[in-house]
């Protein structure tokens, strides 16, 4: 046993961390009713630790469900318990062969398989087992058997309730709040009760796109005309001229040869990455550590092989793409803005690398696209901004080597600046071909409706061709930062648009959401665990440049009272116990917002607020001369649809 | 070598089936340039196959990883490139261990790994590695290397361009047409060119809900009050009282505690079925063998044993459910109309068996949901007609018992019979929560905008308050099954509302639907791999409550002309030929239509076309009806919103 116990070291992680004795001690304990076990009965330390094993937990799952049918076989799993390493043995020509107690089902055992004995028998049942259960074949449970077993069925209500119990143990349990964005009233919202109004804080409609007018009339027209739903997938008439238009204005917004359009950007990021990942042959996905959860998951479901990097670490990335062969292909993972903090990657030096070592870019810009460069195209087009600001429109040509025309694949959304719902990918003609003819999440999947398609398409349109709503937006992230920071209130510092407040306490993040929900009609949802590690918890503000001086001046009042009323930690508290996640930290320079102020327009010896009024006033000019434009065609537009509407034939016969 | 091989076999299938004779053939012959070796070369056919493996791929592709960075290492893989065994090996207790030529490199081999000798060395290298790679640590590469190691980069764009022409060649490559469905002149589309008018005769909008005047002005308000879109996640801004109206509408249409809306029902069924074989311990899922391709994803998503069981087989199913321990987790997951051939699912008999071998159902009702049952509620609820229909509106009390009662997971669409677009799952209430809080495919991802959540509102409780649709629409069905019967034109027998024509060649089913398209102003998709298997192609025909008389027999005429112009096989041919998927096969009981003529309310004597004439007559008086009613609201919303929009502040400010 000693010896198996040296060997299992070298493979698997626990056992190497843990001493015979705990070994010994953990596989004798027993702790808690075994719940899954057929016989009932107690199981022991070690293999409550082993469920949690990627391995032991199938091969148990295989031995239990063994058991079942297995009469003469005793539940043992004493070092086996412990060992992630059990599982692989029923695939390993050569290896040593063990002595079985469970002969008798040993129908997938074939010659060799019983050569060998002393070792432990648990082992040789999980191997047993296993051939029949991956393949779904039957062999290993000979025969229908028309009695039922004799054991008890499964608990699933008391499963769903059990994990339910934990989150709320662990304060992750999510409560809903009811928020109606009112798109007269932006940013206001109402509660369940229509009177009951709140100013909405964190919405990712940075920009107010939801409510815009010409994307509203785009979506009243295409309703209209072209029926609430597309009726088919891409592929069986749910395609036309609506995704068309839509996919050619996101190629051109990213200077791209092609685009293509999802139900969402965390569809897009996963069955792209889900596709390419297990198509390129060898593929290894390098990941940012803060990668969002699509791409977590687009690599997971890719089965490619995925190394972590540490968030925006240019060395650790280095010596991670230098480690590998340069000829096998290879995706750098990243996002432009990191969505709970706002940092920002060194996009052009990831892009460096990638051409250094034969990797491809996929680049999220989910939190950028609307919001950044003069086009609206994400922080990849903000790094040229000169370059494309002097170009009418963004194109491909006249942009080679700019920053975004050196990224390989961008991925954005039109659910957040844009206002609307979905998301898309951008990159080369025979890349998006390629996604399109093999994403099962793209091809067996109902088209966006033709009226969000031509929303968002206007929406596009719109911000490429206007600039101060995001300058106005960015003008007020750089007046809530300035006031937060004044009033000792804990921002993490970053260079984005995105405000960050640290709470680091669930339960108090909780909290402070709901004193401010209810005590100072402010809704700013507080992230706990999944969305951000634990003790990181923290309220995230999104300001838009409908968050004017009375609300931001309200909302940094209503912070101040909930921060003394809960005594949560204030910037002075981080800076004392040594800063955590930039709080209470030196370094501006790092933070420096990605938008200069010449890139904003302000004015030497202008402060702040007088910048902010300008650019207001200048705002709600240009808007109002857009509504009387409107206004007439809005009214042509709306008496024509209720005379079209009741003069619409019934059917074909009417 | 022959120990180890035939230790090996009792493990791996392709070595069961595999003489050594051939293996020696195989791992000798050298086929083709390794593209994706550093060093170019060849690879065996033996490497070739073991490419396909899942095990073996895997090990090759760290193997070849590693190979780039091991100048001394030579790619071998003789047997070893056939034995799907060998990437586990490095993890196994008291196995052998080998020598290896790459000891430089053997940094995370550790005591016990060089002990035993005289196995191939490819089989070590790829052994070394592996925990390496798998934990995205470097350790098998030591250091930063700052040179570009000296071999080609991958060729990306190549790699597109070779997917792309397999696609090409086996004629799976597809082209997607341009199909703008008009809402005034349902069936009807326009062309890329707005003037060409065809007639859709494929989409999935069954019941022309898409153009329902009151989901259209439902949407119409949603979208002035509410705006573009949702603005945030469920959990940050974006959950509201039409995401509530939505899942209390689903849950109580089929009498379950709750519901849970997704961007899709792709997405619902891949994030439930994901996050319960994941979280269920020791999960098995029981999947039809034609089950769609989300469901299929989820599963291999969820990383718990799937076992297939035939087609609607349910002595299989059993056969499967028996063998396995009552005392574990099991899910049957399956559709109730399988969209690509109409076959529907014995519901009650599997519901028989869930309960008998203590599985929960899991059922897909996607193809089903506005189409069967008194209130549109799918086929579970069709099964007990006279007790829903007794009922006004559904709800769990009084129907306890019942088939839908009795399904543990319902899964249905927005996007086809209701016209809009998202989907969802109902259940119980612990269950929905639980997915609530763990799925991420539902966590992370902005919620469907408001205007979608309450046309799809909308759409189900009309349907759920009014028949006549589906009825007509069913009659059309008959209409056309019938007619293409009397000529001779395939259709692959089914009791659904789905009439496939088989064609059975991919080439000839892309040339039916274009001449089709082209030459009678018909579209009619070609379905081919991988929505079909291949040999299995055909033309997909939807008929809809719009399809009336000079439409249908347009299409008979039109497939007529086609059929002889190409030369495609009639039921005739097929039958001489012993039949293929129904087509030429006696079994008429087999595909009685589930809409019984008692349901459909045809009267004794009366004709098909008789009963379809007096049905559309009186579903135009009621649509008129409808629209009178409509007529003064809908005057007097625009005119408000109008007058709204014009007056609308344009900022807080104004």
């Amino acid at each position: 046993m000693e010896a198996l116990l040296n060997q299992s070291r070298s493979l698997c992680p626990f056992l190497q961390r843990t001493s015979p004795a705990t070994l010994r001690s953990l596989s004798t304990a027993t702790t808690r009713p075994n719940a899954s076990s057929p016989r009932g009965g107690t199981i022991s330390n070690l293999q409550v630790i082993a469920r949690r094993c990627p391995i032991m937990s199938k091969a148990l799952a295989v031995q239990s469900a063994r058991m079942a049918t297995t009469p003469k076989a005793a539940f043992g799993g004493t070092i086996a318990g412990g060992a992630s390493s059990v599982k692989a043995m029923g695939a390993v020509p050569g290896k040593k062969r063990f002595h079985t107690t469970a002969t008798k089902e040993a129908s997938v055992a074939r010659e060799g398989r019983r050569e060998h004995a002393n070792v432990h028998p648990t082992l040789s049942k999980v191997d047993a087992a296993k051939p029949a259960m991956v393949n779904g074949s039957t062999a290993a449970y000979p025969g229908p058997k028309p009695e039922v077993p004799a054991s008890k069925k499964f608990d699933y209500e008391g499963f769903y309730n059990n994990e339910l119990e934990k989150k709320h143990k662990d304060k992750s349990y999510r409560y809903f709040n009811n928020i109606n964005r009112l798109a007269r009233e932006f940013p206001r919202a109402h509660m369940s009760a229509p009177e009951e109004r709140v100013t909405v804080w964190c919405a990712n409609d940075y920009l107010g796109m939801g409510r815009n007018p010409q994307v509203l009339r785009t979506m009243h027209e295409t309703l209209d005309n072209y029926g609430a739903g597309a009726g088919g997938t891409r592929n069986i008439s749910g395609h036309n001229q609506h995704a068309v238009g839509l996919e050619n204005t996101i190629a051109k917004l990213h200077g791209k040869e092609g685009a293509l359009v999802f139900s969402s950007c965390y569809v897009a990021n996963d069955a792209t990455l889900a596709t390419l990942g297990s198509k390129l042959p060898d593929c290894v996905i390098l990941s940012d550590s803060l990668n969002h959860a699509s791409m977590i998951q687009g690599i997971r479901h890719s089965g490619a092989k995925k190394m972590v990097f540490k968030h925006n670490d240019l060395q650790d990335l280095e010596q991670k793409l230098a480690a590998l062969p340069l000829s096998i292909p290879k995706i750098i993972a990243f996002e432009s803005v990191y969505s709970m903090c706002g940092s920002i990657a060194p996009i052009e030096e990831i892009c460096d690398l990638a051409d250094k070592y034969g990797a491809i870019t996929f680049l999220d810009e989910v939190h950028a696209v609307g919001m950044y460069g003069p086009h609206g195209a994400g922080v990849a087009e903000h790094l040229d901004y000169d370059t494309y600001a002097s170009l009418d429109t963004p194109s491909p040509r006249s942009t080679k080597g700019t920053v975004m025309d050196r990224i390989d694949i961008i991925t954005g959304t039109l659910g957040k600046a844009y206002g609307c719902v979905g998301g898309y990918i951008a990159g080369s003609a025979s890349f998006v071909d390629a996604i399109r003819s093999l994403a099962p999440g793209f091809i067996f999947t109902t088209s966006l409706p033709p009226a969000t398609m031509a929303g968002a398409t206007s929406s596009i349109n719109y911000q490429a061709s206007y600039g101060r709503d995001r300058v106005l937006q960015q003008l007020h992230t750089r007046a809530v930062k300035a006031e937060l920071n004044a009033n000792d209130i804990p921002v993490i510092p970053n260079p984005s648009h995105i405000i960050p407040i640290l709470v680091g306490d669930a339960e108090l993040a909780k909290q402070a959401s709901d004193m401010l929900l209810e005590d100072y009609g402010i809704y700013v949802q507080a992230i706990n665990y999944p969305t951000v590690p634990r003790g990181e918890e923290r309220l995230r503000v999104t300001p838009t440049p409908g968050h004017v001086k009375p609300y931001r001046d309200h909302l940094v009042q209503a912070l101040q009272g909930v921060w003394e009323r809960l005594g949560i930690r204030k910037t002075s508290d981080w800076k004392v116990a040594g800063g955590f996640l930039g709080v209470g930290v030196e370094d501006a320079a790092k933070n420096a917002p990605l938008w200069s102020s010449e890139q904003l327009g302000l004015r030497e010896g202008e402060s702040l607020e007088q910048a902010l009024e300008r650019e207001f006033e200048a705002e709600a000019r240009d808007k109002q001369q857009m509504m009387l434009e409107m206004q007439q065609e809005d009214l042509r537009v709306h008496t024509r649809t209720t005379v079209d509407v009741a003069a619409a034939p019934v059917g074909i016969a009417a």
